[in-house]
């Protein structure tokens, strides 16, 4: 192997550090128009992003652009690193004034959809901010989109290869061309948040609420703009507008194409879809049931507060409109599973993903039916592709990873002096990019805000590693990879 | 396929059965010597279990004994479960009378050399009762490596094909012929089951103290005769001597053979041996001196208290020196988490077992450097084997379907009435045959007595599972397996 040629990784950079900088100025303008002072500090933040975005556009600017794949595990590491880096400036600039370790963190929780928070006294923050906190999340989650379409299946990270000739074969039937289909995934990204804008609008939120909710929903993020979430405003139709839009945001972004030109069959013919969508309603269901005869309450109640704080975990969006601490030791352990879950592939949502259950479902029973009679061929399908070893063992590597990781940091955050749920389900809560954690300090209706500095950072390296699933990162620790 | 001939299987059993019986005799003559009633018990338990046995025997005699793979799939499943039967009848006609929940789940903990245990009351039971304890733990556990060195790796369950071509071609070289092995195995276990109470009586314990407790140390299985275990005696050579017993009991038998005629380096050589014993003392070492500053006690109390329990968790043996649940959160989290971890194959220890972690972590490296590098050839061995896909494939279902059982268990559990972290560490101290759980209840100085007997029931069902490592029995579950 050649020496690592980083020119067109920070090339790239430079871009989406432009593309960052010209994103500042909708709080700049937010703040301007409602005459807060708080408009110079996103003026600063946005000049200085410009600044070392077009620097490295220049300094990195060759005639042909390609990337090679050791260039896009660097890229993919490191952009997520830098643009975090200068989406915090906002938070440190600002008179709530958050340390480094602080607004790295709600920058890191910010682009990888997660959503856990460490600013208390939200009602009070100037609307620039706010919204900043949405955009980092909307425009996260559509980065996340798009590398999980068209990079995770070209560096077979996890058995994302299942999707690598999906995402061009199938997009070759619905788009001409990847520039296209950019655009088009831009379009109906743009298309749910308006929609989803319009119904927290009409259900009776306030313009600003109902954008940046919409954001926070449709990305799967979850940061709200009320300390208590979704609970501040006790409005059924806000919750099921949200609902849908949260289950919209967890599934397969390539299929809304098809159902976009008028054909849902794509959608529903695809088997993580249906399993998706069929286990949150089970869930959700008998969660509720159990829910209105244990607290007393309506069938109708006890469906509507599990629907909403299942889809929300599930689909690792993370808003609460309930403190689940108080349904009893039974509720906590599943929603420490639900966490661990997630949604689609190719979606804003983060965890373990439906489509690895679903492989790993297929090996076991494979695995039984070879025991018993072991020349037998069983070939193993997923919508209709073969799934050989290599997949396998890439799907059931990841899941081990998780649990190791979920351990080690569970560990390391009781070592850093959190009690055993708040690290358990911190380390849970970071690793699967849900935000909320079990228990009375990082729960739902709780904050990050009085953690350590070491947590911290701890749980901030976890979403990174949980949102670029895990190997992305795992391989630049490897020396080898460096090694020409 | 054609229809399954279940003769060769209830053979099978009737000799089994007839060993039983024998066996049921030297706790009748200990009873007799001592004077105590009890003796009929056990006359009447070994006259109906041979009469079954024999009935058995000639009912279902062929000239040839032969079996197939579905044969011994059904015998390996059934022949756990009735021996158990069989073996409940003395705890069921004694003094004690337990119910057959109770006397069930007595067996079963002792023939899967779990040593959970509903007696209370120790102290006071007629010595052929603490005997048969003792014995059905020492037959159970000759009876584990049989299966783990014979019919396991026929099986191919769990990734346990890696030991098939060596437990014929090692032992080849060692002694000649299978039933020669066998031999030599009889008098391995014999041997260490002598030196071990020889230590035990010289460190102070009664005769009958010693041979009970080597019983329970060598096959791991841990039942004692007093109710809080090894604290009762508070005596460090005792505790030292259970170590070296309990660790020899974790070592893979076949590695003894070479050991035994003057040529350790087989036993040194085996990987899953390096990595258990470097494990072991690792981990001993770091909580001693953890506990050493916590505790405030000096570092020979601190390493002495941490390695006994540390090594009679993780070689699942049971035996308890001190109540851990003391130790703090972090402590509980790590003896959680030892439960699972297990000895070495083709030994009497339980659990996930070394040699999955071992191969867990080469595919896990493999799959790193393969993300880079996708054309490299990067072949996996272990202890110079080739290790192929379809070992990896069975070794992580193996590790999955263990966590889903986890998981299942928990939730039954917890269905059943039982808090969180009795119902989590009770499930995991079934399937991994361990012994005792976490928390007040079933902590290591507690008790299973009074769990209600559903809870019981799903624990028996545990330690089947797991003794058998899950697809032995699930295997029988599959309607195609019974199709002709």
């Amino acid at each position: 192997m050649a020496a690592l040629d980083v020119r067109p990784v920070f090339y790239v950079i430079g871009s989406l550090l432009t593309i960052l900088a010209v994103a500042m100025l909708a709080p700049m303008l937010t703040d301007l128009a409602v005459g807060s002072a708080d408009w110079r500090v996103f003026g600063t933040a946005s000049a200085l992003t410009l600044f070392f975005g077009v620097l490295m556009l220049l300094t990195n600017w060759s005639p042909r652009l390609t990337l090679n794949l050791r260039q896009t595990f660097l890229l993919t590491t490191l952009s997520w690193v830098i643009v975090c880096l200068f989406s915090a400036l906002p938070f440190m600039f600002s008179e709530i004034g958050l340390s480094l370790t602080d607004a790295y963190f709600e920058a890191m929780s910010g682009l990888t959809t997660t959503g856990s928070t460490v600013i208390a006294g939200l009602d009070t923050l100037p609307p620039g901010l706010l919204l900043w906190r949405a955009l980092t999340q909307w425009l996260g989650g559509i980065g996340i989109v798009a590398m999980g379409i068209a990079i995770l299946p070209f560096l077979r990270v996890g058995g994302m290869q299942l999707f690598r000739s999906e995402s061009s074969d199938r997009s070759d039937k619905v788009v001409a061309r990847a520039s296209d289909l950019a655009i088009w995934l831009g379009w109906v990204y743009l298309t749910l948040t308006i929609m989803t804008t319009a119904g927290l609008r009409l259900s009776g939120m306030t313009m600003f609420d109902a954008i940046t909710h919409a954001m926070a929903a449709v990305s799967t993020g979850g940061f709200s703009t009320r300390d208590p979430s979704i609970t501040a405003w006790g409005n059924d139709a806000v919750e099921w507008v949200l609902v849908v839009a949260m289950i919209a945001g967890g599934l397969p972004f390539v299929r809304f194409l098809s159902f976009a030109k008028g054909d849902p069959r794509p959608l529903w013919r695809d088997t993580q879809v249906r399993w998706y969508l069929g286990f949150l309603a089970v869930v959700s269901v008998a969660m509720g049931l159990w829910l209105a005869v244990r607290q007393d309450i309506g069938w109708y109640d006890g469906i509507r507060l599990a629907t909403f704080n299942v889809v929300s975990v599930v689909t690792t969006t993370g808003f609460a409109s309930a403190d689940y601490n108080d349904w009893g030791p039974l509720a906590l352990a599943a929603f420490l599973v639900l966490t661990l879950v997630g949604g689609c592939t190719g979606s804003t949502a983060g965890g373990i993903k439906i489509f690895r259950f679903e492989i790993l479902f297929l090996v076991l029973k494979k695995q039984l039916v070879r025991l018993y009679s072991p020349n037998r061929v069983y070939p193993v399908t997923y919508n209709e592709k073969m799934v050989d070893n290599d997949i396998m063992l890439s799907v059931m590597s990841f899941g081990f990873v998780f649990m190791a990781f979920l351990l080690v940091f569970t560990i390391a955050l009781g070592a850093a002096g959190l009690d055993l749920l708040t690290a358990l389900s911190g380390s849970a809560t970071a690793l699967a990019n849900v935000g909320p954690g079990l228990g009375p300090i990082i729960g739902p209706v709780g904050n990050f805000a009085t953690l350590p500095d070491v947590a911290k950072w701890i749980l901030t390296t976890g979403m990174l590693l949980g949102r670029l699933e895990f190997f992305t990162v795992l391989v630049l620790m490897n020396p080898n990879f460096w090694r020409g």
